[in-house]
């Protein structure tokens, strides 16, 4: 699985076949095509794996996480960790592929609609906010997009000191526009 | 241009050759390839005049925007329209080929700032705010980084009811985050 992200990161969806991946994983090629029939199988099962694994190390984390006022700036912060490993530069190669792959976007949609999911839950958990409010939901995924759009912008040169002082206003903003005011109008 | 940045967008970087964008232009390869010595040169050129006509009808449109509250979010989903462009498809899908390309990434590094800081710019003069006070340039970036993950968001599946959605939370969001407060502390 770490041999399918790893190849697929670094050598792209071209250079990723299963014969590279096998090798890097110390199997034959055989072996590894009795398991998975398609490299699009692979390679979902393994974006699955280990965007699973990078969801118990995110829990792991957050339990470890400050309870004070950074707090909102802390879980921005792993989260942008989790769109710049190399796992999210891995499946931003597979959705590029996908884009133009109807069979590999077929086998990727149910698992980015499942891993989507559970950050979203988390990161809901984590800032300890409640859904049922008018907005609530929206800024969460409108953080979550961004945080997708930072590790985008960080796919061709070292962006950490640009994003730092963006997560820093972004907590700011958000801290602010989450926080319950009695009188307060919903917005819309 | 156009050839280019359709075949990148519709068959991905390993199928955008010299060959087939040629063919779709309706001129000769070797003509191609007397103007453009690499896929790169060509590539890293139609992202760039491309790019550049969106900016020109982003300024036309602008022009046609309502000058009332609702004008926030008139400018996202301009922006937003710009992200889920066949250009924007064109674009992630160079990020990602130069990810693991040095060449290629040395090449388009320097359209894709000059691009970057056009939108930018053209945001901060569409929102009309000043970029001196303070946090104002992170929550124009941070805006961009938003309307970027979510063009990446579209890509494998039509998500404009979602977008909609977030846009609006947002427009309110930035609007509120942006209006100078007399009294209000810098928040920093």
């Amino acid at each position: 699985m770490e041999a399918a992200i790893g190849a697929l990161s670094e050598l792209g969806w071209a250079g990723a076949t299963m014969t590279v991946i096998a090798e890097r994983a110390g199997v034959s090629r055989g072996a590894c095509q009795h398991h998975f029939p398609t490299r699009g199988d692979l390679v979902a099962a393994a974006v699955e794996y280990v965007g699973h694994q990078q969801m118990e190390e995110l829990g792991r984390r957050a339990a470890r996480l400050p309870a004070d006022q950074r707090r909102t700036e802390s879980i921005l912060h792993m989260l942008a960790g989790f769109y710049t490993h190399p796992l999210f530069v891995a499946a931003v190669q597979l959705w590029v592929a996908a884009s133009t792959d109807e069979e590999l976007r077929s086998q990727l949609v149910p698992v980015e609609t499942k891993v989507g999911r559970e950050v979203h839950r988390l990161t809901v958990s984590l800032l300890g906010v409640d859904e049922r409010e008018p907005g609530v939901r929206e800024l969460v995924q409108a953080t979550l997009d961004l945080v997708r759009g930072l590790g985008l912008a960080n796919l061709l040169r070292d962006d950490s000191a640009r994003r730092k002082k963006i997560l820093h206003r972004w907590a700011l903003t958000l801290e602010d526009a989450l926080r319950p005011r009695s009188g307060r109008k919903a917005g819309d």
